[in-house]
């Protein structure tokens, strides 16, 4: 009998290919024909919801006030934010054709030949949505009530990352509860969360561990931007191994911003006084994934006590 | 005293700006600075999911099958279902960035000093999802289990159509349940949950009718495809009155799409027979808009047979 050497059997209980046919197999995933846009299957969407509930019902998630935003914002936000500096490679910008008739005529033409058909298009007020709770900061311009503010969003968000990795989905839920207030108040919120996020998604027999983090700045800049963020210890991730032991997935992030966003919205507290953000933004499709890596493909079969948990 | 004509008053009464600014006063609608694209607040999300399980528990839809897609969708399956044609001038095609760290750096101070920008950008290989129920016709493709398939999905649609009306928003949630089978019983289905859907509407005290309606086709031809499809009653609408009296707000509609898509897909019944397709779209967002519309802006002074019917 052949048998490969742990290593490689490592490598081969991580791959990615594999685990994305699995996931398509098992009627978790349906193709879409674009790699990292996939449907969800019944199963899958079950047990998303029910892992929602579930950081639903945790720590002050329950008293965040919800709001609910489209999966696209207005351009001049994206731009206000500075994103197309910071990441530019992961923009999704929306155009819209506002032509005539004959345009019209013309551009479906080409469409059914093959050729290509977007130089009649322009671009349209809005960009696709790349975290949760972009839309959220804008709205707390002013005076914030006696001690801030707790609000949860569930958002669809897009980062242009093409890729045959189940986990870099170009389309992804993401859950984030957003808190502004006093910056010792919201650092110290932050703090909390990644001890209670930690304890949640070990409370799920998944492998986790915590790590400071960076987010994915582009070009030369970006990578001093990464490394300052890193020294501050603005952004923690908890990760899992889901299609890589060597690199983990990072399924739940602990961000302080700082004076970022209360900066640009002249956001303040109740006195007057310099407020800071924070949140915590949940990878909802990531958690579920590193789920079903981690118990196998069958709910039914997963440990009792992991369901019980899940309230499955 | 000064009394304005009836006329007058019921032109007062669906003043659509009124609407909205109500709306967002009662902080059921967070505005975005952009025409159409709203954030949603904590009592309008609650109706909403309230308003979207009443339609859950209604006639079969507790037997249809869930399936969840995100709000793109592979750019070859609009061209494919001829959308480019019918319907140019909603769509929304995404665009992304390509280029180098130099590039990017253009990119990004030409947005700083409110320049042009988009000539950097190339498709993606996605656009945004005009109708919830478009990526489900792809996966039936072959032969159907005896029977025929019922399937639900929810998504987040997409339309270009930029308006002050709050009701006509760019980006807004479609429930959708999709049944596919043979000619008849699609038919009937169709019949029977027109019947079901103004029972429900009605159950909400809202003051609807149904009538024989078109998509809204685009253009010259477009006219023609319309007449046609009014003259096969392929489409029906349920519509109240929320912005205007004369023109009153389609909220479900009830597709026959007779061999549209199973020809386009090559779905078969399961002994190789020619299947057809319908759907009922129910328009989430415009539901509760109309709820607002009749029942005023405070669900707690609801009339208690709506709460009641919503579990409220």
């Amino acid at each position: 009998m052949n048998q490969s050497p742990p290593a490689a059997q490592a490598a081969d209980r991580y791959d990615p290919r594999k685990f994305h046919e699995e996931l398509v197999a098992h009627g978790l995933l349906h193709p879409s024909g674009v790699r990292g846009v996939h449907g969800r299957g019944e199963v899958f969407e079950h047990i998303l919801q029910c892992f929602d509930a579930l950081f639903m019902r945790t720590g002050d998630a329950p008293d965040a006030r919800p709001m609910m935003f489209p999966p696209i914002v207005a351009r001049e936000l994206i731009e206000k934010m500075g994103y197309l500096g910071n990441f530019p490679q992961l923009i999704g910008s929306v155009h819209s054709f506002f032509g005539s008739d004959a345009q019209a005529r013309e551009m479906a033409a080409r469409a059914a030949e093959g050729e290509r058909w977007e130089d009649m298009l322009d671009i349209a007020e809005v960009m696709l949505l790349p975290a949760a709770c972009y839309p959220v900061y804008p709205l707390f311009g002013g005076l914030l009530p006696q001690g801030g503010r707790l609000v949860s969003v569930v958002g669809w968000c897009f980062r242009h990352e093409p890729s045959h990795e189940p986990t870099r989905m170009q389309s992804f839920r993401m859950r984030e509860l957003v808190r502004v207030g006093a910056p010792e108040a919201v650092q110290q919120w932050r703090d909390d969360w990644l001890a209670r996020g930690m304890a949640m998604f070990r409370s799920l027999g998944l492998p986790v561990h915590s790590e400071v983090a960076n987010d994915p700045f582009f070009g030369k800049t970006g990578r001093l931007l990464a490394e300052s963020q890193r020294e501050m210890a603005l952004k923690f991730e908890i990760v899992v191994p889901v299609v890589s032991l060597e690199r983990p997935t990072a399924i739940c992030s602990f961000n302080w911003h700082q004076e970022h966003f209360t900066g640009k919205f002249g956001i303040r507290q109740s006195d007057s006084a310099v407020a800071h953000t924070a949140c915590i933004g949940l990878g909802l499709d990531r958690s579920v994934l590193a789920l079903f890596k981690t118990h196998g493909m069958d709910p039914d079969r997963w440990p009792q006590e992991v369901r019980s948990v899940l309230r499955l």
